[in-house]
């Protein structure tokens, strides 16, 4: 087989740091062993009900494309959504034409960089990312090139910083906020001075806001329901782009059902060329995801307050156990954690393939496959808290153990 | 807005030829015209009861992510279902893991470009070609190769022009079989021509068989019920990858649930990594693919007695036109006319802009953009043949006089 090897983007593509120790949970599965995953950030919260009954409704009889932009019935009630949080008050409200709908927010992120970014150009990224902005970037030929944020500013990204790390290459900034990995929340001041260093560079703005309703602190929302997000903010018509995803929000991941809006119309028009590609979204997720939009605002909050109670209590039990270091995140639902080990892939591992505490293990995310740069992360792990506070108050007692068992085994290693 | 221009790549992307005219349809159909759609690929058969069923038959009570590379319950039906359909003499037989399920058959085509080519490379095609697997190329950065068939020939592609046609930078030929936009099918004989030269080449061999099904000869399916794949034909597990979709065999074009077969492992590695990008194809969807599986033998007969009727009913409504030189096809549900018009997207405009019989018109697509070579194709259209017979009928007489009243318009300007 060697004769045929795939190409250097085939070989080279990085197999997602979320997903990368699988096999060894399927091996500890095999074995018995239940896993705790904390690893994915899969809600467990029930899909609205309005959602699983447009599935139900469907009645055919013909499965027919749909348009390459989403439906317009679909794109006026996001119209609507996004007027409603606040879009007219960043220019002009938002029209149907001004939205595309995706497979996701991932082929969103897709086409945003593709539209802005040719071969050997550079998005720019926050270190630690969400990995597959790199993902996305490799697959399309562009360079991803990162600024580093730091545990001890609880990873906030600054204006300043963008400005510092634009280099001559750099077509887009891609962020996400609230942040996924991180949980932090940008604010309406912060937002819109990172935008206006975009704009004044010649940079387009990738605004990842598909945590816009996990947020857990009132005052950084200034008296809205939502984080501050891109569309609002006034002055960024041509340079800004949203991405958004009803995965998260309606805890509707497997539906792939997300939107990419632009007030720019040539950046509008280059997607809907990509878009007419791959023909259309699929079509009976996009009536889930339009049914979803009426979800009422007492069930997105009992949902919010529920994850709350989860990181508050998973910043809890990890704050008591010996040697961790982690600060409570504002927003989405993953948080970073310092171990005090020296290799966190290797104890991840170990949590997978030598340790379980009554039959029962833990699944974490090692977090250097959030960073580019080399060597970083490597103490540190990503925790998403999609789980019951019981479960999460055991996730941490067994990793709590088996720190204490691991720190044996590596000195006696 | 000059200052923020999309990527050269967002600039330089097609439009889709099939839709290119759709503004004009929109206008038509606003001054209260009919317009027959012979433009798009759409089938208006029933999607079978069980696939409607699959999707009223979703109860949640999460919407949770699939796995990357599909679910293992389905790859198992289909590895069954490619094994029944002689794969297992292709080389082993095809086993789950050779399988990765894509957001439909575009999304396949997408990851089999991207993981045989790098920037710079060429996908050979020949033309007259579906157009998206340029519009995949180019999205990745890949140029296009073509090499041209012709109407006298009915469009057959052969080893031949692939031997001449290969160049330093090719690295995989991509055609489809049954032929999308011109019917035609390749024998087994020729299948396994063209893999052995591409094969000699070190040029991996993409094989579209979404139209497998849609064969009207028995002839050249030698005893089977579908056409000739290349997961059948024995010596080509190193080069060979299938692309399939659920669209048109079981009229699910929105669904979006397609697959890629490859047995070379470090390619199926490198497909993965891009699938985990994008995290899983949609979930309910996948289990209405499942189910789709098991569609009566009896009922996609009843469906391809159905498309040969429409095939006939075109071909001879189209001979019997003065000028219009036609050739029936062997497979899909799509065929290549000649026009006697110099220019056939002026007439396809004509047709929805000036022309209309007792309210009713045709919309089809014109064929200059199923060629790279330019100038070729002018004088052609594609017409699918996935509309009732009477109508095809009326279309044919619509198309009739159209040209007549058209050759008036030219002789007067």
């Amino acid at each position: 087989m060697t004769h045929f090897m795939p190409s250097v983007r085939g070989r080279d593509a990085q197999a997602s740091p979320i997903r990368r120790l699988t096999p060894f949970a399927d091996a500890a599965k095999q074995r018995g062993i239940e896993v705790l995953h904390l690893n994915i950030g899969q809600p467990d919260i029930p899909t609205p009900a309005q959602v699983i009954a447009a599935y139900q409704q469907f009645s055919g009889p013909v499965l027919a494309y749909g348009p390459s932009e989403g439906t317009l019935a679909y794109r006026t009630a996001l119209a609507e959504y996004y007027n409603g949080l606040g879009a007219a008050g960043g220019g002009r409200a938002i029209e149907p034409t001004d939205i595309i709908v995706t497979t996701g927010g991932s082929e969103a992120l897709l086409f945003a960089i593709a539209a802005t970014c040719d071969p050997g150009d550079e998005v720019l990224v926050a270190e630690p990312y969400y990995p597959n902005y790199k993902g996305f970037a490799h697959l399309l030929a562009v360079q991803t090139r990162a600024f580093t944020t730091s545990a001890a500013d609880g990873y906030q990204i600054t204006a300043a910083q963008v400005a510092a790390a634009i280099g001559p290459r750099t077509k887009v900034l891609v962020l996400s906020t609230p942040g996924n990995p991180t949980g932090a929340v940008l604010s309406s001041r912060e937002l819109s001075a990172i935008a206006q260093e975009c704009r004044e560079s010649g940079v387009y703005f990738v605004s990842d806001e598909v945590y816009r309703d996990f947020v857990y602190d009132p005052a950084i929302c200034e008296g809205e329901r939502t984080a501050p997000g891109i569309l609002a903010q006034p002055g960024f018509e041509d340079c800004a782009i949203m991405v958004d995803s009803v995965s998260k929000r309606y805890s509707a991941c497997g539906a792939r059902i997300g939107c990419l809006v632009t007030r720019n119309r040539e950046v509008r028009a280059a997607v809907l060329k990509f878009a007419q590609t791959r023909l259309s979204p699929p079509v009976v997720d996009q009536l889930a995801a339009h049914a979803a939009l009426s979800t009422p605002a007492a069930e997105l909050k009992t949902a919010i307050d529920d994850y709350r109670e989860r990181r508050d209590a998973l910043v809890a039990g990890l704050s008591a156990i010996e040697g961790v270091q982690v600060r409570s995140p504002q927003g989405a639902f993953y948080l970073f954690a310092t171990l005090p080990v020296t290799d966190a892939e290797k104890f991840c591992i170990y949590l997978l393939s030598e340790f379980n505490l009554g039959g029962e293990t833990v699944m974490l995310a090692p977090a250097d496959g959030f960073y580019s740069t080399s060597g970083l992360g490597r103490q540190e792990v990503r925790i998403a808290y999609v789980l019951q506070v019981s479960k999460l108050q055991r996730a941490c007692t067994i990793l709590d153990r088996a720190l204490h068992a691991y720190a044996g085994v590596q000195a006696s290693s």
